[in-house]
């Protein structure tokens, strides 16, 4: 199997720690390696051909300075000029696989998602590998554990834990009184963004569905070596200059007609703001989540997240609130309020603080 | 007159910013120069025949470097071997004026006090003076402008601004409902720990009521040359060792008969912790207060302290914190809980985290 992952992102919810050229998947969000290296290495026990990661031109060096590491796999850094959203990636990095393994699948995979049980997540891509082998697009889905509102989820033609099943349709992210209709039925789940498929199974679906695209692909030559990545830049340039930005989800998925999803249960969360991260890391007897920080004092105090800078954190008398601390910029912030860090970006954008950006 | 400045504190309540060795006087509290260089600045323009500064060995150093740049007066930094409260202190300074000057006046001023309107003060202290050249023990009487229940209390035989009263007695600090019946009265005031007398008046007074100190305070010899303090460092050593720890408010202050209250009100707080600062010093549009920042946002945030560490803090949905960002510890804590950051400290010392305290 190939892996593909999704590199491209610049979320802004993670400031201060996030910037411009170092978004969330490049940062140490957890603590210790970054989410990008985490997910990278969370699949090189699937020994897959290759590991192809695809971001931009301003996080390319740190992408690959990140990655020198890996050994046993070959790993790709593929650079797009500008960010175009994931069918473009997707349809680029199946091309090039086409190309040299026309029968290679590939799984696409974020960069920045958070997996607790990295096993079962390993069990689970082979299981989809298995079906996409047959011919159908493959979507993981992820058996949802409350009425989660800041999720889209994907509708099955029936329930089952592990085995595959046709997917309905896909929805929108629902109020909390439709997300709880959802549990209730036992068939829906929430949409990853992962997914599973054969190279030349997915061009032939872009080539139904996204006709401006799949032609822009076809302008791609490749020299007779093989992964010949300085050849390909100025090919992607120049194609990226004409192709629109649209999601593999609404450019495919939702169109095409054999799509099944895969029910898994591996702890996920896609990390969408600094209150996701309570959600999956262990708190300490105070119920604080503390990451990069000598240590913690609690007086009175509960529910916190501390991103620590290297330093001590101490808590009076507060509850529930995110602080993150870093060499130019302190972030204090309601746990509720922690999808509105987004604006405190947007100032510093009004401001022309780009030093911070 | 001649200015003796109390700065041996060791402050616990403005933990991380105040260490042992550099406590809260010694610190940047409000931005730019120190509380001890604020102090001493502020009665420059009174030209004082002398300023001696009062502190221990573990802070002389400092306090020595930072007052270096102060010309034009005389400056003494004394240092006590170990702590021994008010009332030895203000012994020593008298015993020294007294053996030089047996008609010079004293004010006695702690280190660490903020003075919004330093003209007042300055007149406020002079008017003290010419009641202490009468033979009384002077105290300066903040007017109260909120029933205050962290203070204590003096009543006055009278009411009346500007004009000095016979204090009929001190009062330990009051709950609320003692706090309004004081402040109903008219004649109580803040004790502010700010006194003015002749040196020889308060060694008579010491005398009488603390016959131990003044003991202690007769084995002092002075050569004849004038404030050689080298010569007198060890002779403090060893008298330190005999005398007892007492303040000069229960020592002399709350047994003599003759102590006038100046009335006063030129902005004053004692600083007690990092809640007091927001109440003397301008907020920004947004309420909060922020010191050696790089700027703020705010999102949904009122009413906050920020000590920046010369950093931008971002606030999003939170109300009435204190925030404070060191190099090697970072502060969060509810404006009402200031009063617990002691126990911060405490739960350091118990966990032998040394280079934090």
């Amino acid at each position: 199997m190939y892996i593909v992952i999704l590199a491209g992102g610049s979320g802004t919810r993670f400031w201060p720690l996030s910037r411009k050229s170092t978004p969330k998947q490049l940062m140490s969000v957890f603590g210790g390696k970054s989410m990008l290296q985490r997910t990278v290495e969370r699949v090189i026990p699937m020994r897959p051909k290759r590991v192809m990661v695809i971001t931009n031109a301003l996080q390319a060096a740190e992408t690959r300075n990140q990655l020198a590491y890996i050994e046993g796999v070959p790993v790709d850094v593929i650079e797009e000029p500008v960010g175009r959203n994931t069918a473009p990636a997707i349809g680029l990095a199946a091309s090039m696989i086409a190309r040299f393994d026309p029968d290679g699948i590939m799984a696409v995979l974020p960069a920045d998602h958070y997996i607790v049980d990295e096993e079962t997540f390993r069990k689970t891509l082979d299981a989809a590998r298995s079906v996409a082998e047959g011919g159908s697009l493959v979507t993981l889905g992820i058996t949802p554990t409350r009425p989660e509102t800041g999720y889209g989820y994907i509708e099955a033609a029936s329930a089952g834990v592990g085995t595959p099943a046709a997917v309905l349709r896909f929805v929108e992210k629902p109020n909390v009184e439709r997300a709880l209709e959802f549990l209730a039925t036992g068939r829906f789940y929430w949409n990853s963004g992962m997914f599973v498929w054969g190279a030349c199974t997915i061009l032939d679906q872009i080539a139904s569905f996204m006709p401006e695209l799949s032609a822009a692909l076809a302008k791609l030559t490749f020299e007779s070596e093989m992964w010949e990545l300085s050849d390909l830049k100025p090919q992607i340039a120049e194609i990226y200059g004409d192709i629109k930005g649209e999601s593999i989800d609404f450019g495919v998925m939702e169109k095409a007609q054999d799509v099944q999803v895969i029910p898994a249960s591996f702890g996920w969360s896609d990390v969408g703001s600094w209150s996701a991260l309570p959600e999956v890391m262990e708190a300490d007897g105070d119920g604080h989540v503390v990451i990069n920080a000598k240590g913690t004092v609690s007086v009175g105090s509960n529910g916190c997240l501390a991103y620590g800078n290297d330093k001590m954190v101490a808590f009076v008398g507060v509850q529930d609130l995110v602080v993150v601390d870093t060499p130019d910029a302190v972030l204090v912030c309601a746990k509720s309020a922690a999808q509105d860090v987004k604006k405190v970006v947007e100032e510093l954008e009004r401001l022309g603080k780009n030093e911070l950006l």
